[in-house]
Parts: structure tokens; C-alpha cells; sequence
């Protein structure tokens, strides 16, 4: 290794293009199918599978040689744009996937090109984040005082807003000694109808996921709140030690609403951490006509959304907002000697967000945020929002109107669950057949809703978190259904 | 909320440009200026602080209606882009930071026109991460029937892993339960070197930071086995239960390789799960030159590295790998209605990826990573890292050869720390005198090293994870240092 090679020898071994005018021709072409692939979204099926033998292209050994830039272009042109999750499309219905915007193109290939890394220090990448988490506080009326992390998602947003709640209400040092269930065990409180990530949550926390209690739902599968009294109080006379609650504005099944406003009371009566889990919900309440059936959602500890969801930030995004910013430090803060601030040059710029978070290394998402929100103004994606909850009553009303489909579940927001439902037929036909809807919808490219249960009945699960879809697309989906419906109902 | 748009109103609303060539041809002049700050990276400061009335411009009300494409785009240009962090540049030589490289510009493009959503499903991106985490497993010695999961970087990883040892060794049902200390407390080992992300892993877990046990270093740095040994005794003694033992391939302060062969020997010996911290140093088992002094990395049960630093990745892109597939996925699955998955269509592509980790939406990094690491070919990446270690070592007879200056510590790997030491100056003098030679050196743009402490002294960290590096940046730096610590020792 002691070996010398002269400087032009190594600058020839960097990794950047021999030809950069070649390689800038080639990310020009590129980019322009970049924004084919974008322009022409409403034209193809909304899924595509990817066919075996691509698959088997795809399974290359390890690449130990260079390939080139052009190689791997034409590989990704071939083998991996054409087969994407389809959540552009229109009639993507299923799940709660954001549709993105082509502005996400210019914001990451900008992103790409800085290669920021936000766990700390002083440079612009920084300033950006500061800036969407400003936004966001002040958008959700939270204090300007009050602290916030751009992450990957609400998974991660919850995770921290946990680990804050878990510091804050453990009556002991649970950082430094650990869960200690002999001092009462920490217990928090959801809905049965609450998404897998406040579950997951608990268990990775040490709380274990027993320790989160499952409240009943009401018969429109909102928290049930005298139920939620009911468990605190069973809990605090076993000696367990309640310290949380977490409140849905739009639960992911049904897009029901929690009582936001009651669960706040009770938190503040006990002494407990509201946490809202506002994945895609909490968007809802940046419509000024949406907004009253979200009281109480600005008085949360803490917050956790997703920018990529109802917000159409491409993935992955999202952001958590906690009311105590000591709090929040006091329960990430670790900082060792390489990571020392200091009073001016890089590594100024108290604080570090890694002091925020469990991420030290960090990406700029938050510039895609930033882009995004400036593009196309809060208003505007607003509007959408409520386009979405429009056509979700009017899908609803197109279910009502046939005799051969039954709601499943009032309409709530932008959720609308319903199912095929012939006559004679018993249930487990009717799930088999529902199910198979769904998935000729999903394979013939016309639609991709997707399913859930309800009552133990399958229902087609028609998730608007779409700033494309038409009312078209919703004639068109119900005709699709009636249609592929009746043909398997003379299969049987 | 029950008036109906007509689907043109609509669709004049989505989010999409009303003028597509206009878009079109804003994108690409973006893509320039991307490429420009890419292709001219050595020519400016490594880098340049935002000046004060460009954070006031960026402090703006939060944007409630839109900007548009074109106005939001001079922002970027204006206030963004101009103030990266400086790790794109040859001369940076601070913390690890990798330097990125101009094909990420290419796959981010790419990857943001996709907008997938890797929770799972089955689509294309889909099928490109299982390749990565394929040819990830190949590359580290690991049976094809271990798992992986790309992730933002080392610090979920570590989470990750460590989620699952926590599973795998607890000896009672923890996810269910919670941590559960009265069962005999869980306790790791790792080096008083260690990266802080172990310690915080134990903290979120709930076992505690005391539940790691901090083991002391060598005279160069590496864990103490016999410590090791005699800590694993002390605390089977004290009825307590070990569980891990995390060991560093390369410390982040001076680049020390633990020795990973004794580690593993211990794991076996008294049943632990043996991790590697692997972010930057793994990587440089991917050198056949240096691989054999990483012997037992193989045998670890998780691995966590990152694709962003020593492999040049744009951030953030890291993965975990976990020997046995079936722990990583009982430590983590939990499936609701909602996402169950069908034996067909777009909810198909078992196992999903969101039983392996804590993120629900995941975004589509794996694209480039894939792009990466088919453009340049292992081998040309593990050159630039057998590049940076001969530099490390160049660096050091450099400052051996100046009188002036003197190595904290022998270098190690890609990593050398040293100070500028004028004679009859105290330590407090020496270190005001270092930590400002760094601060200047970073203020005037001519590089950036950042500072650590060894021994209580203030010593220049240069750890170089840089593929644009040349031997003549360190000649510079190393006369920059030279007459700055002199004008300084002139001044006291």
C-alpha cells in the first residue's frame, strides 16, 4: 500500500465520468423519460406485473465490473421503470399511496447532486428543514417553541414521538436504566382500529405489545371514548402506570374520525401524552373545511405525518412535530467527541437535528418538502384533499344507486368500502368473489383498489389519496365491478 | 360538499403542469445546473457558509398559495444549491461523509418519476431490492437464506438488528411482554470507541444505555478482548443475562479494526448475537487486499453498513443483513386487514418488506444503490478505498516529516488523526490552537477536517472517504495547517 500513484493517475480513478459531456447527454435522455413516464400516466394499465423474464434479467450475479453508465441506463429503461407500484395512475385506489408530482423529479435530481447529509452542522440543507418544520408547526397551530424532524414516514415519526412520550412520563431515568415494569408498568391506549405502527412502537420500544391497550370502536369505528375512560381506569387500579394515548384523525381501514377534542380532555385529566398518529388524516385539517372535525389536534403532544401520502411529496417522507422541544432533545441527545459543535465554521449550527432523532447520517428529504409545498401552495393541496372526500361520498352514492352493491361502512372522508353483494349468495362466496374483483381489477390494469375486512366480511376498499382521479374514474371503476361481478357470479 | 366538478374541472385542478414543454424544459435546465455543480465541484470552496440575508430570504411564511414551478426553481437555484454541506468536494476530510457521485442524479430522477412504495406489493422496485440485498449478502460471506433490508443508513440498521438479537436471546416472548428486567437484565458489550448509534439502540429498545457495556480499548484503539471476556463473567455472575456483543470493523474516531475473529469466538462460546457496526469500515472487506484483516465479519449474525459513505452512494442509503431470515422476520411482522396479502395481483409478492423492519411506506433508495453498483463494479469501488488508505498512510509520513506536527495516534485504515504542536505551548494552548486551525481551514473553503479528542488532547481528524481525493490535496492541506497553526502560535 505504499505505493504512489500521481495525482492524475487517481483523479483518472475517481468515480466520476471519464466524458462528462456523454454523461450529461445521457442524463438529459433519461430525464426525458423521467417525464414521459410522468406525462403519460393516465395512458397505461395502473399496474403492470413484471413479467418472468425480466425478473430473471434482473438476477444477475454481483456487478464486480463496471457496466457503465449507459449499460445500467438501458437496464433500468428495460428492466425496472415500466413495472412501478402504479400509484401515479388515476385510478390507483388502493392503500393509502400518495400519487407524487413530477416536481418531486427536479427537487430530488437537485437533491442528488448537493448529497447533503442533515444530521448536523452548518449549511444551507439545514436551513431547508428548519424552514418545513416552521411550516408545519404553524400549519397544525403548534407553538413556534415547539420542535420537529423531517423522516422517512410516520413509522419512524411515531417511534420518536413514543420515545419522547416514553422519557417524559416513566418517573424514572428509562433512558440510562431501561423499561422498569416493577415501578408500574407503562401502559397507552389506541383504538382497535389503530394502524400496526403504534403496535410495532410499543414492542420495539420494551413496552411490549400487551402493554397497548386496545380500545373498542363505536359503530362507525371511532375510539370508543367512555371505553378509553373505562381502561385507564382498570389500569390504574392494577397498579400499571397509563402514560399515552394515541388518536386517529382518519383511521386507515375507514378513514374514521377520532374524537380528537375528548381524548385531549382525558389526556390532560391523566397526566398522559396525545400523540396523534396523522399519517394521512391530519392533512385533512389544512382544509379550512374539514378542519372543525379535528379539534383537539392542536393540542397533541405530538404529531406524526406522512408529506407522501394525501400531500403527494414523492416517497418517502413524512415528519414528526413534538410541543416540548426539551423534551424531544433530552430524550435523543448523545453526542461523542467526533461530533463535537463548534462556535463558528461546518460544525456550528446548534442544534443538530441527530440530537432530534435516531438517524445520524440524514438525507435531504425535506428539500422535495420545501419544493413542493412552494410549487403548489398549501391551498391548493387542500383543494385536493377535499376533491378526494367528494368523490369518495359520490362513489358512495354510485354504490347506493346499484342494487348489486352494499356500502360496507358509511363513507368517511376519502374512504369508501363497499362490496359486490348478489342475492343467495353466503358470505364466504361473497369474499371469494370480492377478492377475486379485486385482483382481475388489479391484473387487467384498470383499477387497483384494495381489500379489507370488516365484520369479517371482505369488503373492496376504495382509498382517494389522489390528486388525479376524476369523477370518471369512479363510473368507470363501479361499472368494472358490476361487471366483472356478475360474470363470476354465473361461474359459481 | 356534494356539488360535482366535471372531470375536465378536475383535471384542470390535479397537481400536475398545465404546460408540460414548459415543465419540461424547466427540468432540463435544472439537470444542468445539477451537473454543472457536479462536473465544477473542485473548482469552488469546500464549502461556503449561507450568508444571513439568504437564511433571512429562506424564513418566508409558510406558502399557502402557489409559487409555481418556475419561481420555486430560482429559489433552489438562489438559496439552496449554492450552500451544500461540501462532501462532493476533494477536500473534504470531516467526519464520514462519502462524496457522492453524479449517477445518483440519475436514479433519483428516476426514482422520484416511480414513486414507488416498497412497504411491499409486487412490483418492479420490489424485485430490484431484493437484488441489492442479494448481491449485499454474496459480497459479506452470508447464506443466501439470511436477509437483509435496505434502510436510510447505519443507525436503523442497527435498530434493526438489535430488535431481532433482542428477540432471538431474551428467553421469554418480548414483543408480547416488554422488557422484563426481573428475568434477568439484558446486557451487550461494545467498545468505549463505539459509535454512538449502539448506545441510543439500547436506549430506544428499553434496555438501557447502562445495559451497555462500555469495554475498553487497546493502546490502538481496539476492544480489549480479555476485558471483553471478563465483563461477559462479571455480569453472568451479577444474574444478569448477555445478550450481543457489537463489534467496529473500523472505529469512526481513528479508523481501529476490532479484532472480529476473537469476537465471534467469544458469541459462540457464551451464546450471543455477534453484530457489526460495519458503516464505513465493512466496506473495506470488500478490498481482497484488506479483506483479511476483517476475518470473522462473516461470522456475524447481522451486519449494518452504509452505501453512502465509503461507497459513495448519494445519501441516504444503508442495509442490514440478518443471518437468519426467520428471527428478522418474527421480530418484526404484524399485518393488519388492510394489508394482507393475495395469493395474485398487485397485493401479492410475499414476503413483504414491512415484516422486516419498522417502515410501513419505504422509498425507492434501492434504485441507486443498484445504479451504483453496476455503473463502477465493486472492484473499482473497493480501489478508491484501497486509494483513501494509502493516502491516510501518505498523510501520515507527511506530518511525521514535519516537525511541527505530530500523530495522535498510528493511522489506521483511511483515518488520521494528528495536531499541530509548537514546543512551550500547554495542551490548552495546543488545542485552542487545533480547533481553530480547523475552523479556518473549513472558513476559507480550502478543506474541511474536523476535530476529535485522543488522550484529552484536541486532535485533526482527516478521515477520508473520498474517491475525488488526490495524494497532492493532502501536500495542501498539510502546508495549509503548517502556516496557519504558525500565524497562530504567532498571535498568542
Amino acid at each position: 500500500m505504499d505505493e504512489r500513484l500521481s495525482p492524475l493517475e487517481e483523479q483518472e480513478h475517481s468515480l466520476d465520468p471519464d466524458d462528462w459531456a456523454a454523461f450529461r447527454a445521457r442524463a438529459h435522455s433519461m430525464l426525458d423519460a423521467a417525464l414521459d413516464h410522468a406525462e403519460g400516466v393516465r395512458d397505461g394499465a395502473v399496474w403492470t406485473p413484471m413479467p418472468e423474464d425480466v425478473k430473471a434479467a434482473l438476477a444477475e450475479p454481483v456487478p464486480m465490473d463496471a457496466q457503465g453508465t449507459d449499460k445500467v441506463c438501458e437496464d433500468l429503461l428495460a428492466r425496472v421503470l415500466p413495472y412501478a407500484t402504479g400509484n401515479t395512475h388515476p385510478r390507483f385506489l388502493g392503500w393509502v399511496h400518495g400519487a407524487g408530482t413530477p416536481g418531486g423529479i427536479i427537487a430530488d435530481t437537485m437533491a442528488a447532486a448537493m448529497n447533503s447529509n442533515l444530521g448536523g452542522r452548518d449549511h444551507g440543507a439545514i436551513y431547508v428543514e428548519r424552514q418545513v418544520i416552521s411550516w408545519v408547526k404553524k400549519l397544525f397551530d403548534f407553538p413556534h417553541t415547539s420542535s420537529g424532524l423531517v423522516v422517512s414516514g410516520t413509522s419512524i415519526a411515531t417511534l420518536i414521538a413514543l420515545t419522547a412520550a416514553r422519557y417524559a412520563k416513566a418517573g424514572y431515568d428509562v433512558r440510562r436504566q431501561g423499561v422498569r415494569p416493577e415501578k408500574g408498568r407503562l401502559v397507552g391506549y389506541t383504538s382497535s382500529e389503530a394502524h400496526s405502527c403504534i403496535a410495532r412502537t410499543f414492542d420495539m420500544l420494551g413496552l411490549g405489545l400487551d402493554a397497548l391497550r386496545s380500545v373498542p370502536v363505536d359503530d362507525v369505528y371511532r375510539m370508543d371514548i367512555v371505553a378509553l375512560r373505562q381502561a385507564i381506569r382498570d389500569d390504574l387500579e392494577a397498579g400499571h402506570r397509563p402514560f399515552c394515548v394515541v388518536g386517529s384523525p382518519a383511521t386507515v381501514n375507514t378513514g374514521a374520525v377520532d374524537d380528537l377534542d375528548a381524548i385531549s380532555r382525558i389526556c390532560q385529566e391523566h397526566d398522559l401524552w396525545f400523540h396523534v398518529d396523522g399519517a394521512f388524516g391530519a392533512v385533512a385539517a389544512l382544509s379550512e373545511t374539514l378542519k372543525p372535525r379535528f379539534k383537539g389536534l392542536e393540542r397533541a403532544d405530538s404529531i406524526a405525518l406522512d408529506f407522501h401520502k394525501w400531500m403527494h411529496v414523492t416517497y418517502d417522507a413524512g415528519i414528526v412535530l413534538i410541543r416540548r422541544e426539551d423534551i424531544h432533545r433530552e430524550a435523543f441527545t448523545l453526542r461523542r467527541e467526533y461530533l463535537t459543535a463548534a462556535p463558528r465554521g461546518l460544525a456550528a449550527g446548534n442544534p443538530w437535528f441527530c440530537e432530534y432523532g435516531p438517524e445520524l447520517s440524514r438525507g435531504f428529504r425535506a428539500l422535495k418538502v420545501w419544493f413542493h409545498l412552494k410549487e403548489h401552495g398549501i391551498r391548493r393541496i387542500a383543494e385536493k384533499v377535499e376533491d378526494n372526500c367528494r368523490q369518495a361520498a359520490y362513489l358512495g352514492e354510485l354504490v347506493k344507486a346499484r342494487p348489486e352493491l352494499e356500502l360496507s361502512t358509511p363513507v368517511s372522508l376519502n374512504i369508501c368500502c363497499f362490496r359486490f353483494a348478489a342475492p343467495d349468495l353466503t358470505d364466504t362466496a361473497l369474499n371469494l368473489i370480492n377478492e377475486e374483483i379485486v385482483i382481475d381489477l388489479q391484473e387487467s390494469g384498470v383499477a387497483a383498489p384494495s381489500t379489507t375486512r370488516l365484520n369479517g366480511r371482505l369488503a373492496i376498499r376504495v382509498n382517494i389519496t389522489n390528486h388525479r382521479s376524476t369523477m370518471a374514474d369512479f363510473d368507470l371503476l363501479v361499472d368494472e365491478v358490476v361487471k366483472l361481478g356478475r360474470a363470476l357470479v354465473e361461474r359459481v
